[in-house]
């Protein structure tokens, strides 16, 4: 299978439906495993990272999920072609930076993707539209379950599962959502909401992971721990905090319509009208931008068919996407910019205009006027 | 005759035509007289300032040109009343703040107004749409010179005019010229040119005069000293200076438009699309907004007939006329920002869209992909 075929399709945890859709934009389950009596990816030799490759990568292909699947070792990828895979969440930063020995396997869907020979061994994720913890978590144990009948996994009768880096010994597993909490944001609640998930010992993180900026009022909720505590308590806990969060933003959101309202048609009204007209811009702006729509869309005033292209354009708007489609043609920035400006532009003339009217305008009172 | 027959009036100067007028928005001669052997108004009792304004306001309603005008002491309008006539520089902010004695006359065209007893006892001014300075001067050399026949100016053989602060002293003449140099600032010359002009002794300032900031790209061009030159030499001096900004501004725009054709399309298409689509703005923001579009119009990117919408709009988004076209309710900031963001909406969508093709957009050369 091409990656072509990956490319053109959206995801399904990006096109699919799941519970407080309009907010939780995906669920993700990773799971670290290694091979017993294996160095560690960071400090095998060359011929080591082929030996586990020529173990993994078939068991992996052999499972039942993994019939239609691409698989591609990551020296056979152009840089281009790994950047296209972690915009879309597919491979981490690091896995596009490994060179012989590393490969990526994921299913069409794009719902359950395998990385081999990243920091460990092997890294498993599934993921899903919405809040689906536990069915992202059902997944991905199914395939941990089988492929520990054939991979002899590193584990500790007291620690748990062994992995390259301390931080994630015992399960071996990151849970995380993200989360579109524009009306945290705008109401300057977010980092009051970040500090409290923080201090019950989860992780906020910005759009990529650990280490990267929150664009676009997209936040990664995750658990930091990895011992102690079993997977499904984890899960239960993560998913207890992010229904909280869910409340919170719908009552941000509710609170900035019943008293705001004026600031939040300025807002989409603007982000709007930039998006409509621009003629460069940078995927940092875009992402701003089209965050203030999708909240728009939530508000009712976009159509509900405007949320597929705007969910496409999250996507295609990003740098190695918007190169891939450029067919194969190097770009400079600035011409990325304009590109980038030029495609929004089509695609957002084809819905039909906002209208504004559904969130009633704030009556401001008539007061004594004030210098200006 | 009535105030509001001023305002619903866009003025000669806004609405007319002359030469360089996509440049040059207008230019305005001002003269300084006060009467012999009468204390100056800064020093004057209230009885005295009484006696000036008896003296100078039938003579000013006498001339030819003020047959049909629009006369009122400062007492009799309110706040409001008085901003609204600085928003059109037809007072100035100071004259605004006066009270018994002082008033105001001018022409229904707003193209010849009088202040009497400003910071002199007598202020008089004519304005023209474009590079008009000599023109502008031949009409109020003519008021003065009447005007004379009838009031006994304070002249002095030696030093001319004499006036109540001694950088009017001589000619008593402030001549200038509103520039919209937006090419100059997108090109980052503006500095280099006002500079230019400070150095060669003429004055540059904001938007409503001294101590004010430019916005919406607007600059004041005038003469800073009125000793030892005749009036006529200075409008020349000052003529041959404007002609050369506009020759500037004029290539500045050329190769914004040959080199950097994104640039401007995209500030162009952000400005369109925000004064479209935004539901509060302050009056600085569209000033800055419309000088884009101003812009635009001038480079062929909206039809002419824009123009006269956008002029309009510069006018009338200025706080003190939004104030009144509220029939007289006192609004707060918030309400009148969500005002002019109606206003200029509803006034925008009455124009066809702009046409961004008739600018090409320049070819970005296909080179290596820089990291973003």
């Amino acid at each position: 299978m091409k990656l072509s075929r990956i490319i053109s399709n959206a995801g399904e945890w990006l096109s699919g439906d799941g519970p407080h859709r309009q907010i939780v934009v995906s669920s993700r389950i990773r799971l670290a495993r290694n091979l017993a009596r294996t160095p560690f990816p960071g400090w095998a030799k060359r011929a080591e990272r082929m030996d586990t490759l020529g173990l993994i990568r078939p068991a992996i292909e052999s499972l039942d999920e993994m019939r239609e699947a691409y698989a591609q070792n990551l020296t056979e990828l152009t840089a281009l072609e790994r950047q296209v895979l972690v915009e879309r969440h597919l491979i981490s930063r690091e896995h596009a930076a490994k060179g012989a020995g590393s490969a990526v396997v994921m299913n069409v869907e794009q719902t359950l993707s395998f990385m081999v020979n990243e920091e460990d061994h092997l890294r498993m994720q599934a993921i899903r539209c919405g809040l689906q913890l536990r069915e992202a978590y059902a997944t991905v144990d199914k395939c941990d379950t089988e492929l520990s009948r054939v991979l002899d996994f590193a584990y500790h009768e007291e620690l748990g599962y062994l992995t390259a880096c301390p931080t994630n010994v015992g399960t071996g597993m990151r849970a995380s959502a993200m989360l579109h909490l524009p009306g945290l944001v705008m109401s300057d609640l977010i980092n009051k909401t970040i500090n409290s998930v923080n201090k019950i010992g989860l992780a906020v993180r910005g759009l990529h992971g650990e280490g990267t900026e929150a664009m676009g009022n997209l936040f990664q909720v995750s658990n930091q721990t990895t011992l102690g505590e079993s997977e499904e308590k984890i899960i239960d806990r993560l998913n207890d905090v992010i229904v909280h969060i869910v409340e919170h933003e719908e009552n941000a959101r509710q609170t900035l319509v019943e008293r705001r309202a004026t600031t939040v048609l300025d807002q989409v009204g603007r982000a709007y009208g930039i998006l409509c007209n621009a003629h460069s811009m940078t995927s940092k702006e875009a992402l701003n931008l089209l965050s203030v729509i999708k909240l728009g869309t939530d508000l009712g005033l976009f159509p509900d068919a405007a949320r597929v292209t705007i969910d496409e354009l999250f996507i295609e708007t990003q740098p190695a996407h918007l190169q891939k489609g450029a067919q194969g043609q190097k770009m400079t920035a600035d011409a990325r910019d304009a590109l980038r400006a030029t495609l929004i532009r089509a695609k957002l003339k084809q819905l039909p205009e906002p209208d504004m009217t559904k969130v009633p305008a704030t009556d401001v009172d008539i007061k004594e006027p004030n210098d200006e």
